[in-house]
């Protein structure tokens, strides 16, 4: 009963903050506007003192308001203030041999260093995920596990966790069965079983460009071919050019990241991936999806997947809970469609079978509505994390940098004066302690010299506005 | 002090136990010959009588002696009753396309059937596992890793894990560092990373014939050919044949299970391992060494790998703990030699690392010594079973079956009279609810056709000496 209270004077402070957002966000109240006291604003709605503190105590959280001391709160930023999205760099689509970058090796030598400022690295923010209560599950699986966990688990997966994979896909309106999942360790597993199963040797596989470099490494692993499709900062990939890079480089698979794509941020459209599935359908080449930052949405609503509109299995949908939950438990998993039977034999003979614990850990986990409830939360604080980085970065940077704009995940795509090189930024940025991930990473012709991908996975805090200011003071320091 | 004056009496029955079995295999006590009584031997050894009848207590566990009630002890069983070994079937190496047979499919599909008497999987007994000393570690591992073991671990593997595992390769004369192993999912993505970083599509790999079909069907997914070389069944190969055979098909890799191989249980003799590294040194081919029975020694001393001659890095050791502790834990390891740096990034890419919490349990596991003690007593256990399920079938098979003489492991490798198919065997068996695994799963070719493997990894009782009888009894009338 308490705890239903509590939800609902939840609700109550945040719809109310949500309301003011919206008109910030709409220029109703514009930066520098004062905004009603906490007393003014308790009468207007007929709520309480706390709640209206509460509510403005949550916008200035995300730093969208300030207070200032015995003047009342203001307004303090809006979306408005934004600076551009970056380009797309190269126009065509191109075919290449992958060269296995040795920047990737320089760049992430030094990652584990705790005493770096990370841009640099992908992972969510440790002090985020719910460690006591997986802990817990993880107790609960040494307990209630046959053998308590020592023998191996069934090569496709622990069936109660495919289970609650079921129920998870509801989000984006998945019509599987259990026997549908293969589990694997982590989404890079997965993908990797998925061009195994689908490719050979050789073969060409189309990819976003810019696209993340460990996907360029897993395709020189396997020895394919890269095929760079441009992709929009905002939308992905065109359709239509898809379609000719497909004849024209006789593309064999296609390897997207649909939602949130690293780094870029973008976010198909679901109609546009309706058409994409169509495309892939008709010319029956299988598309790998990488759904690994699908569930981090800020929004409202979880964006469908290619999988969503998939009706003859030709999508093979991957992903993963490093970037959500726990890196560290390597659970991720594959549904690929017509390619089932294949993955499955293939997941046997490699590496016969994911960890007992972890799986029955995190089946337990998201049965008793623990990685809903944590995810509820995990989300509203990446999407402050958002707004702060980019506040900061916004007061630290040039103007004429562009930065995109993720509607989830945790990763920003930089787009500086042409003039900067950012290998030699991140030179710079090393000497002081700060690394970030320069753009020649995420194409496999070292191109995108003047962007760099920056996490905003760690908390924001002194430190981290130190970085920012830094960075900032170098990216105009380069241009003289 | 308690604990160290029960050890010196254990080993006083113990070293009387093992005095009198030496006795029984020398044939200085027949089978048939009556011992003396209890009291006499307390007198004669100057014991206890209760220290006497331990040491009888041990024998009769092993099925050597026997107690007739009112009469004393009988010696039952001695090693010159067992049958001869099998002969080598295929005299010449050959080369050949592998066809992924679907019989690996059908016998394995049941495997985790409960209800079966499963003679076909070579999975360690599970109540002789200390589940719950490994519990405690994987406690341990939650309160003590950072982030409680939710961030990815180093690519290469928990460095305390590392540093454990150097320790346990002094028991093989291994003189390697941390830096040199690379912790895998188990001893199959080791082999895998393997041959990816020595090997390229199409190339020929030397393996021993018969060879365990896990080997095959990984060969068949990287598309690779299979060279098999005969192996004997207590020796392996022979070093000179494999020479010729390496210049007759081309072989850029060879991968042997030196030690208790599987199937045949073969143990290479040390001096046949140096000349096999010196062999492959000269001829700058790497030798991938599947170490995974090697723990599992029957006698004093653990043999030797080839790793251990290995001078000039041109042997990849692979393991895992899945035969000796934990499958369900999925912790393997390799020791690349001179491809390390390949193998560290082919990790990396492919599955990032491995579970941080099963490796920080293990390590913990490994440096109180409770690894070393297990293993003590296992290796007895294994032992002990291994003469249970001899004797079994020496009595209920036919007299003219040829069994192995593993001196390590959990694997029996059976022939029989050329006129029985064991394919069919096995289906006969399937109606009785017992699994074994026909001999042509152990070729590429689907040679071995009246071989079977019987594991004997499961406790001998009432069910395994049933299994054994009827499979004894489907065997003489296949033969009509």
């Amino acid at each position: 009963m308490t705890k239903l209270l509590a939800s609902a004077r939840n609700h109550k402070y945040l719809r109310i903050a949500e309301a003011i957002e919206a008109m910030i966000q709409d220029e109703v109240l514009n930066i520098g506007d004062r905004l009603p006291s906490v007393r003014v604003l308790s009468d207007e709605y007929g709520i309480s003192m706390g709640t209206a503190f509460q509510a403005y105590y949550q916008l200035e959280g995300k730093g969208l308001i300030e207070s200032r001391s015995k003047s009342g709160y203001y307004v303090r930023f809006n979306n408005k203030r934004l600076p551009s999205v970056p380009g797309i760099s190269s126009l065509k689509p191109v075919s290449s041999e992958i060269s296995m970058a040795d920047i990737v090796t320089q760049v992430y030598k030094n990652v584990s260093d705790l005493d770096l400022i990370n841009f640099s690295v992908a992972t969510p923010p440790m002090d985020l995920l719910p460690a006591a209560k997986l802990n817990k599950s993880v107790l609960h699986a040494i307990r209630s596990s046959k053998y308590h966990g020592l023998n191996y688990e069934h090569y496709q997966g622990n069936l109660e966790l495919r289970k609650q994979i079921v129920k998870l896909s509801f989000n984006w309106g998945g019509k599987i069965k259990p026997d549908d999942i293969i589990v694997t360790a982590g989404c890079m597993e997965a993908l990797s079983l998925c061009l195994r199963a689908t490719v050979k040797t050789g073969d060409a596989i189309a990819v976003e460009s810019p696209t993340y470099f460990g996907i360029f490494q897993l395709l020189a692993c396997l020895g394919l071919q890269a095929v760079e499709i441009p992709a929009d900062p905002v939308n992905g990939i065109d359709v239509l050019q898809l379609e000719k890079a497909i004849r024209q480089f006789s593309v064999k698979a296609c390897l997207f990241v649909p939602n949130f794509n690293n780094p870029v941020g973008s976010c198909m459209p679901d109609e546009k991936k309706k058409q994409l599935v169509e495309l892939i359908t008709r010319l029956k080449i299988p598309l790998i999806e990488d759904d690994i930052y699908g569930e981090l949405h800020f929004g409202k609503s979880r964006p469908k997947t290619c999988k969503t509109f998939d009706k003859e299995g030709w999508v093979l949908h991957c992903t993963s809970l490093s970037k959500s939950l726990a890196p560290g438990y390597r659970i991720g998993w594959c549904i690929p469609g017509r390619f089932t039977e294949k993955i499955k034999s293939l997941k046997m003979v490699l590496t016969i079978a994911a960890p007992t614990l972890m799986q029955v850990a995190v089946a337990h986990f998201l049965s008793i509505g623990r990685y809903e409830y944590h995810m509820k939360n995990f989300r509203k604080a990446l999407y402050k994390q958002y707004l702060r980085y980019v506040q900061s970065i916004i007061e630290h940077f040039p103007e004429d940098v562009r930065i995109s704009r993720p509607q989830g995940g945790y990763i920003l795509w930089i787009e500086l004066d042409k003039r900067i090189h950012s290998l030699k930024l991140y030179h710079e940025a090393m000497k002081y302690g700060i690394s970030i991930a320069p753009g020649q990473l995420f194409s496999s012709k070292g191109s995108y010299e003047h962007y760099f991908r920056l996490s905003f996975g760690k908390q924001f805090d002194d430190t981290i506005e130190y970085g920012i200011r830094v960075l900032g003071q170098l990216i105009r320091k380069s241009r003289l």
